[in-house]
C-alpha cells in the first residue's frame, strides 16, 4: 500500500468515525413540530445546552438526520472508490469487491468499537428497492444484444437447468449433512434446507459484474456467466417464494408442488410482459420530447424503475423486467434523443450503478461485524464444497448437452471459468434476512456471509491469475470497423435466406423476420421522423459511432475523437447516397 | 387548445385517477414481515382473495408503495410539463407555472371527488430537504458570476434592507387591520402578523426563476430580481425564527432583540462560510477524479447536498450555502472534469431542478383543494394590497438611494418590473403550514395560498405583456465573441490599473487582485496539472467555448457545433502560443 492510499484509508476512517458518532440510524425520521412554549429546538440531540430562551447558535440534527446519513454513506462509498482508483496498482492485484468489503468491515468496526453494539445492517428493502435496480438496469441498457439473443438458448439453459440442479442437489444433500450431525443441526428440516439452498444457489449478477469488468474474457463466455445470472433470478425468487410458503403451509400437496411448477413460468414471462410494455411506452414517450430535452432522460429512469416496482408489486421477476425494458426501449431512445441527452444517461446510469454497486459491498462488510454469529463447522464448510462441488458437476454436464447443439462449442476452459466464476452476493445476503425466524436463521445468515466472502475474496482475486494461467481467449479490443459490421451483416443476411430456402427456420431466419417487423412497424411508430435513418448505412454508422465513443471515452483524448467523429459523420450525412449505393 | 393538449390531458386525467386510487400515502412505511402459519401476502391491500393456501397470482402493493407513488408523481409532472412543451402554442400565452398550478387544482379535484377526502399536501420536511435544493443549486452553478458580483451591493441592498422594509412595514398594517376588525380577527397579535409578513413578503426564486425565463429581460434586471430572491432568504429565515421564537417567549426583552440583529449577520455569514467551504473541498475532491471519471459529477452533488443539509442542522441560510457551494466550484470542477462529465452535470442539473419546479407547482395546486379554508375578505384583500402597496414603495425608495451610487441606474421601468416581478412561491407556502397551532392558521394558510395564485396567476401572465408595452431592454442573443472578451477583460486591466494609480480601491481592483491570488494559488491547488491553463487566452476561449455550447444547444444541430468547435479549439490548443504571442 503506497503513501496515497493510506492517504485515502485514513479520510475514510474519519468519514467512518465521524459516521460511527452519529446516533442509530433511524432513516425517514420525521421531526414532529413541538408546540408551546419554551420548546424552541430542545428536541435536537446535539442541541447545545445555553442557558437561555433565545440562542443565537443552535443544532437541529433529528431534522436533517435521514437524508444527511445517506449522503454521506454515499459519500463514503465514493471516496473509497476514488481512493482505489487513485492509487493504480492495489485494484489491479485485489479485485475491488473485496477491497470495499475490506473497508466495509473496517467501518463495521470502528462503528463497533465506538458505539458498543452492531452496526446497522442494510435492509431487504432498502437493497431490492433502491440499490439493485441502477445496477440491473445499467446491465440491461448496456448488454450486447446481439451476443446475448445468440446465446439465448444456453443461456437459459444454464439459468433455469443449472439453478434448479444447484438448488436440490444442494438442499437435499444439506439436509443429509443435518441429519448426520442430528445433536446441533437436528432441527433444521428439508424444506429449511430446500429454502437455504435456493437462495445460497443462485449465481449474482452484481458480483459477477464487478469482476468480470477487470479479468476481460472473451465477450462469449462473459455473456453466458453474466447472462445466466441475471435469467436466473426468475428462478430463485420463485423457488425462495415456494418454499417458504411451504413451511408455511400445514401439509404441502402434490397441487401445490404443480402450482409452483406453473409459477416458474408465470414469473420468468410475467417479468417479461411488464418490461416489453413499459419499454415501448417509454420508447413511444421519447419520441414526443423534442421541445423538452431537459427531461428527456428522465423517462428512461422513470419508465424501467417502473417496471421494476410493478414487477415487484405482482411478485414477478422484476429483474426480468427491468432488463427487458431497457433492452427494449435503448435502440428507440437512442434515436429519438440528442446525442447530450444520451450522453447523459450512459453516464448516469453508469454513476448510479457504480455507486449502488460500491454501497453494495460496503454493507456487505458492515453487515459482517454483528453481535450474534452462530457457527457450526459441519454447516458451514459443507455447504460451501456442496456449492462447488454442484456448480462444477452442473455445468459439466449442461454444457455436454447443450455442445451437441451449439456450432461453437464450449470448451473445457470456459466450463471452468463459468463454474469458477459462480460468484454469490448482496441478492442472497439480503434474502436470508427476510427468512422467517426459526432456531437456525442465525446459523443460515452466518453461512450465507461465509459463502459470498468465499467466492468474493477467494474466487475473486484468483480467477484474473487462473485466466492467465489457462489461456482464456481475452475481449478483442478494437471494435469492428464499419466494413467489418456490413460484411457480418451481409453474412447474416446470406444465412437466413438460406434458412428460407432450405426450409429450416432457425435463429437467423427469425432474427431477420424480426429485423423487418422493426424497421417496417416499430421503428416508424416509435422513432421520431426526421431521425428514422432513410438508409441502413447511416444506422450502422451511427450504432458504431455511438459504441466508439463509450469506448474510447478514457482513451483518447476527447477533442481528437470528437474532431474525428464529427468529420467522419458529416462526410457519412451529406453524402449517405453515395455510401448505399456503393453497398448496396 | 388543440388536439395534441386534449391529448396530453386526458393522459393526465387517467394517471391523476390512478393515484386517486391509492390508499392514503405513507410514505417510507416499512413493510413489516409476519411470520406464523398462513400469513403470506395476507397485509396486500389489494391481493386478490383467492380461497387456496398457495396463490399462483398475488399483490403486495404496500411493500412498494413509497418508491412507486413518488414515481407516479415525478412521471405525472414530466409528463404535464411534456404536453405543455409539445403543444406549442399554449407556453407562449401562459406561463408553465400557471399551467401546472392548474394541473395541480385538476388532479386534487380528481383525488377528492374519488376519495372525498383532502388529497395530500406536500410536507414542509420534503419540500426544504428535497424539493427545493436542486432548484437553488441548479441556478447557482449557472449563476452569471460576473454580472452578479458587478450588482451585489445593490442586490444586497434590496434583499436586506428591501425585505426588513417589507416584513416589518406588512406585519404593522395588518395588524392595524386586524385592530380595525376587531370582531372577527382580534385574537391576532402583532407578533403573529410580523411573524405572518416574515414569510409572506419574501420573493420566491423558484417562481421568479420560472417566469423569468420566459420573458427575456435584460440580464442585469434579471440578476437583481433574481439575486435577490435568492440572498432574501437569510433574512428571511432569520425572521421567521426570531418571531417564531418571540412567540414562544413570555416575555420579549430588549437582549432578545439585540440577539436577533446578531443572528442576521450570523445566519447569513454562516451559510456562506459552510457553502465556501464545501464549495472548495469539492474542487479538491474533483482534481482527483481523472481515473474514476464515472463518478466524477456525483461530487457535485454531493458536496452541494451537504453544504445545503449542514446549513440546515445548523440553522444557517441553506440557500445561501448551496449557492456559495455552487459558485465557489463552478470553475475549478469544469476545468478538472471531462467534457463529457460537465454535460452529464448540467443535463443532470437542469432535468432534477426541472422535475422539482414541476412537482412544487404541481403540489401548490394540489394543496390547494383543502377540506377546511378560513376565509376572511379584510384580512385576505388587505395582505394582496399591502404587499403590493410596501413592495414598490420599497423598490422606489431604496432605488432611489442606490442610483446615487451606481454608474449605470436602475431606469423607472426597470423599477416597475422589479416590483412587479415579486412573486411569492412554494416557500411561504411551506413556512406557513410550519406555524405552531393558534385559531388563526388556517385563515393564514388559506390567505398565503391567494397571494401565491395572484401573484403566480396575474403576475405572471401580464408580465410578459408588461415587459413588452414597456419596451424593457431585452437579452441580447448573440453571445460575446473571443475578441469582445479579451476587449472587456482588457478594459477591467486598466481600471483597475487606474485605480490602482489613483489610490481608489474599488471593485475592478478588488477583482483584480483576487483573479491572480486565484491564478496564483487556487488554480494550482485546486486543477489537475496538465488541465491548467498555460496562457490566458486559452482558458477565456474554453469559457467561451464551454458557454457557447450551451446556448446552442437547442438551436444549432449538434454535428456541425461539434465539428467547428473541435476544428476551432484544436487548431488553438496546437498553437496556443501563436495566440498568445499575438495578444500580450
Amino acid at each position: 500500500m503506497d503513501g496515497r492510499c493510506t492517504h485515502a484509508v485514513l479520510l475514510l476512517l474519519c468519514l467512518g468515525s465521524c459516521l460511527s458518532l452519529t446516533p442509530p440510524a433511524q432513516p425517514f425520521v420525521r421531526q414532529e413540530k413541538a408546540s408551546g412554549l419554551g420548546s424552541n429546538s430542545s428536541k435536537g440531540g446535539l442541541s447545545l445546552d445555553v442557558p437561555m430562551a433565545l440562542r443565537v447558535f443552535s443544532v437541529d440534527y433529528y431534522h436533517v438526520q435521514a437524508p444527511f446519513e445517506i449522503v454521506l454513506w454515499i459519500m463514503l462509498a465514493s471516496l473509497a472508490k476514488l481512493g482505489f482508483h487513485w492509487s493504480g496498482r492495489l485494484p489491479a492485484v485485489v479485485p475491488e469487491s473485496c477491497l470495499l468489503i475490506m473497508v466495509g468491515l473496517l467501518v463495521g468496526g470502528v462503528i463497533y468499537g465506538v458505539r458498543h453494539s452492531a452496526p446497522p445492517t442494510l435492509s431487504a428493502d432498502a437493497f431490492f428497492l433502491f440499490l439493485l435496480p441502477p445496477i440491473v438496469l445499467d446491465a440491461g441498457y448496456f448488454l450486447p444484444g446481439k451476443l446475448f439473443f445468440e446465446n439465448l438458448g444456453t443461456i437459459l439453459w444454464y439459468a433455469v437447468l443449472g439453478t434448479l440442479w444447484n438448488v436440490l442437489g444442494i438442499g437435499v444433500c444439506l439436509y443429509g449433512v443435518c441429519l448426520l450431525a442430528s445433536g446441533s443441526l437436528g432441527d433444521v428440516s428439508l424444506l429449511h434446507c430446500l429454502l437455504f439452498s435456493s437462495l445460497i444457489a443462485a449465481v449474482d449478477p452484481v458480483a459477477v459484474l464487478s469482476v468480470f469488468q477487470e479479468i476481460h474474457v472473451n465477450e462469449q463466455l462473459h455473456i453466458l456467466v453474466f447472462g445466466e445470472s441475471l435469467l436466473n433470478d426468475a428462478v430463485t425468487v420463485v423457488l425462495y417464494k415456494l418454499f417458504e410458503s411451504f413451511l408455511r403451509l400445514p401439509v404441502v400437496t402434490g397441487v401445490d408442488v404443480l402450482l409452483g411448477g406453473c409459477r416458474v413460468l408465470g414469473v420468468g414471462l410475467g417479468g417479461l410482459g411488464v418490461g416489453l410494455f413499459f419499454g415501448l411506452v417509454a420508447a413511444l414517450t421519447s419520441r414526443f420530447t423534442s421541445r423538452a430535452q431537459v427531461i428527456a432522460p428522465l423517462f428512461v429512469f422513470l419508465y424501467s424503475y417502473l417496471s421494476y416496482l410493478t414487477s415487484e408489486m405482482l411478485h414477478l421477476s422484476g429483474i426480468m423486467a427491468i432488463v427487458t425494458c431497457a433492452v427494449t426501449m435503448k435502440q428507440y431512445v437512442e434515436a429519438n434523443l440528442s446525442e447530450r441527452s444520451n450522453t447523459s444517461i450512459q453516464y448516469f446510469l453508469k454513476m448510479w450503478s457504480s455507486v449502488s454497486e460500491t454501497l453494495i459491498f460496503i454493507f456487505l462488510g458492515v453487515s459482517t461485524i454483528q453481535d450474534v454469529h452462530m457457527w457450526s463447522w459441519a454447516f458451514v464448510c459443507s455447504t460451501l464444497l456442496l456449492c462447488l462441488l454442484w456448480r462444477a458437476t452442473g455445468v459439466i454436464l449442461l454444457t455436454a448437452v447443450v455442445n451437441k447443439v451449439r456450432r461453437n462449442v464450449v470448451t473445457f476452459r470456459d466450463q471452468f471459468i463459468i463454474a469458477y466464476g459462480g460468484l454469490r452476493g448482496a441478492i442472497c445476503f439480503s434474502l436470508v434476512f427476510l427468512i422467517d425466524d426459526f432456531p437456525k436463521k442465525r446459523l443460515f445468515i452466518t453461512t450465507t456471509i461465509v459463502v459470498i466472502l468465499f467466492t468474493v475474496f477467494v474466487q475473486g482475486m484468483t480467477i484474473k491469475p487462473l485466466v492467465e494461467l489457462l489461456e482464456v481467449k481475452r475481449r478483442k479490443r478494437n471494435l469492428p470497423t464499419v466494413s467489418e459490421e456490413i460484411h457480418s451483416r451481409l453474412l447474416d443476411h446470406l444465412l437466413a435466406g438460406i434458412e428460407d430456402v432450405v426450409g429450416y427456420w432457425g435463429q437467423h431466419y427469425w432474427k431477420d423476420k424480426f429485423e423487418q417487423f422493426n424497421q417496417r412497424y416499430l421503428c416508424r411508430f416509435l422513432i421520431r421522423e426526421e431521425r428514422q435513418a432513410r438508409s441502413s448505412i447511416v444506422r450502422v454508422y451511427q450504432e458504431l459511432e455511438r459504441r466508439d465513443e463509450r469506448a474510447d471515452e478514457e482513451h483518447i483524448t476527447q477533442l481528437d475523437s470528437n474532431l474525428l467523429s464529427s468529420l467522419l459523420s458529416s462526410m457519412l450525412f451529406n453524402s449517405p447516397c453515395l455510401f448505399s449505393h456503393f453497398l448496396f
